[in-house]
């Protein structure tokens, strides 16, 4: 299926027919990879309650482009058309002056909703729920619950995960739909409702999202410090925020600025300043591997063979402490460990990098010593147990510590640690050089 | 809250009152992190019902090695009131003669069940369904369907997504809980029904989840090759298996094998199993620095000063090389790009290397002058240049081939392509020192 090939030859007709055959996600993944100029174009085509499915499904920058580059009547027909958290996402990236203009003409109750969500800072939980909530009372029947869920099911964006409030909005349970559909008619919700959990608003929103995997939720309630029902948030955009974490630590991970965007829709300005401050960085703290280079000039040029085995060493060292800190850094992130196991995990790392190190040094004796001589490959073994031990205990110890100082460890990156033990490697391989060799 | 300082005074009141305040993946978080035999201590004083939640939130490994550690009984007992799909997950772990011994045990129907879900091949769709699915007939009425799920509703896992069968069990629709409840009683459930996105039993699981979570779903039916329903997937169990995938990703970015356990509980020799190979890969791969080293061993005496920049140079292009490659194994898991985008994504890739060269080049000449001299500082610029292309085009190059080919993308993780640029930029920058220095 190729959109662009129907648009090329302004086949409307065949786009019609090529579109009305896929899901909307589906349809969104294939406008995204089309230029911006015929995004507008296929999209004003569709059917306009399949726009609205597709463009839930654009990343936020995609969609504000879009809205922008769309006549104004369709705009606001579409702006209309959004729950009040995807309203609010798309807030975020629009122009000012677009934004007053597409709230001021909503109608009142719309523009209270989108305006509440909007109130709460950004990536956080309130930011994310959804105001339009179908809650029951505490005092109330099953029956009449479930006479309440039907008439406003059709509005709400989940009746299966239901509130329970007492008085003044306070959230005192939440009952589910399955369990008030085998409870009995005339049982009081509250004799069925389990104690809720919930999170602030102003929580973040990933661990409003961790709440929700980790008790396998359909929907989250939202509260206010008073405990009153502000939202709720539910599983489907629970996955969406998990996944844009991911993405983020993916990208931090490798030392990059997240890049929201569709990778082909992404301008060559915007690639390289995604990646071009983490390379500044790196470059800086790579000088010094420079300095300490130059401070043993005089070792080197007396034995230039040492130069030989210098990538290899510090590319091992890298590779040791990126594994270390991945896996730390995750088992942070699940909440397996924390700072106060520190000398635990610290000892544990310590022991893995000396059994890897002694199993590096000793496979890697032989081949030095073809290519270099005894001397050489004994300073190379020798160095790899240190560097191995050493880039360990390094990649464990920077990201607990990160987090001990309310830095996300999932920044301090392993390039940023393999240049730390770049440094830190060389020095130790030429003492070791310099005591082993006697120069 | 301190379940281990309970444990080491055997206060078992004080444990219990500790427990009894927190909830089921809590209480499991809490005795992950306890020595293994303090763990079986804790879990037996546990009251049944929490017991069985707490263990479905165990990794399998830990899960199954609890089983074995417990009195038969007790085994016996937790087995049978696990869900079909947990059980299953559960026996890929256990010594085969406990498997067929707690088979034997099962009742009739959950052995059949069980059994059902076991002949799929691991890591499939059908593997993580439930067999247990609460669906209707595409020719019952919206009230007959109602009471069908009120009766079976506190057995099946989901009734929010229900699957609608003609005839021969094959699936022809789903329609959601919702849209029974705000539907007319009289009308038939086939007019409401949506046509169904399903997953066939055979399917990568992490596909299944995929697609749930691209849809937005509460539940994915699963079905033979005949579009007979087999299972459902839910939106919980999706959660489960990304974070599961998510965990496998990043550590192949990082060179390491997963280790599925928690990680205070893994031991030292699977640690180091877990790292070495990969360190070994590597290290091997990085020998190729050695013989470049070698073979300009000569201009390198020439000039010592050269050998100053060489972690800096191949560090660089490692950072920018492992920059892309994360980048485009995202583009390519999700979607956004394919194959077939090769020469545009390579066109994209090695104009943003240039454009980061140039930027890093620039900024490192003047200090590299001061340094090394001017000589120097031109062949470190135009190096930059050109290592930051190779490295941007070999980052983007090497996982699109490895996914035409039908390799996981993510396995060809940065350290891989740090070791392959590192040799090639050791070629590129003795080759213009030569030129450059006139040697």
């Amino acid at each position: 299926m190729d959109l662009a090939h129907h648009l090329d030859k302004d086949d409307l007709e065949g786009l019609d027919g090529a579109l009305s055959s896929l899901t909307a996600p589906q349809i969104a993944a294939h406008l995204l990879r089309l230029p911006r100029g015929q995004r507008a174009v296929a999209f004003r085509i569709l059917p306009k309650d399949v726009a609205l499915a597709v463009f839930e499904w654009f990343d936020s920058d995609s969609a504000a482009e879009l809205l922008v580059g769309l006549r104004e009547e369709h705009t606001r027909e579409l702006f209309e058309g959004l729950d009040p958290d995807d309203r609010v996402r798309l807030v975020d990236e629009l122009p000012a002056a677009v934004v007053i203009r597409l709230l001021r003409d909503l109608d009142p109750h719309e523009r209270d909703m989108t305006e509440a969500v909007l109130g709460y800072p950004r990536e956080s939980a309130g930011r994310r729920m959804t105001p339009e909530v179908a809650s029951v009372s505490v005092d109330t029947t099953v029956a009449a619950a479930l006479e309440h869920l039907r008439a406003v099911g059709a509005e709400a964006e989940t009746i299966y995960m239901v509130p329970v409030l007492g008085p003044g909005r306070r959230l005192v349970g939440v009952v589910s739909l399955r369990g008030l559909l085998v409870a009995s008619d005339s049982q009081r919700v509250g004799d069925i409702a389990s104690s809720p959990i919930a999170v602030l608003a102003e929580a973040d929103q990933e661990e409003a999202a961790r709440l929700i995997r980790a008790h396998g939720m359909i929907g989250l309630p939202v509260v206010d410090r008073e405990d009153r029902l502000v939202g709720v948030i539910t599983v489907d955009d629970a996955m969406r925020i998990l996944a844009e974490e991911e993405a983020e630590d993916a990208a931090r991970s490798a030392g990059t600025f997240p890049v929201r965007r569709h990778y082909l829709s992404t301008p060559l300005v915007d690639r390289v300043k995604s990646r071009i401050v983490w390379l500044l960085v790196l470059i800086a703290a790579a000088t010094l591997t420079v300095n300490v280079l130059d401070y043993f000039e005089e070792t080197l040029s007396e034995v230039v063979a040492l130069a030989l085995f210098v990538p290899l060493l510090i590319g091992t060292g890298g590779n040791a402490g990126s594994q270390t800190v991945t896996t730390v850094v995750r088992a942070l992130s699940t909440d397996e460990v924390r700072f106060a196991d520190l000398w635990r995990i610290l000892g544990r790392e310590l022991l893995t990098g000396l059994g890897l190190g002694v199993v590096l040094g000793l496979v890697g004796f032989i081949p030095a010593w073809f290519v270099a001589g005894p001397g050489i490959a004994a300073v190379l073994a020798i160095s790899l147990v240190a560097v191995c031990t050493l880039a360990t205990t390094v990649g464990a110890a920077v990201p607990l510590i990160a987090s001990r100082l309310g830095v996300d460890p999932a920044v301090v990156s392993a390039p940023f640690i393999t240049t730390i033990v770049d440094a830190t490697g060389l020095v130790v391989y030429f003492l070791v050089a310099r005591a082993v060799l006697g120069i």
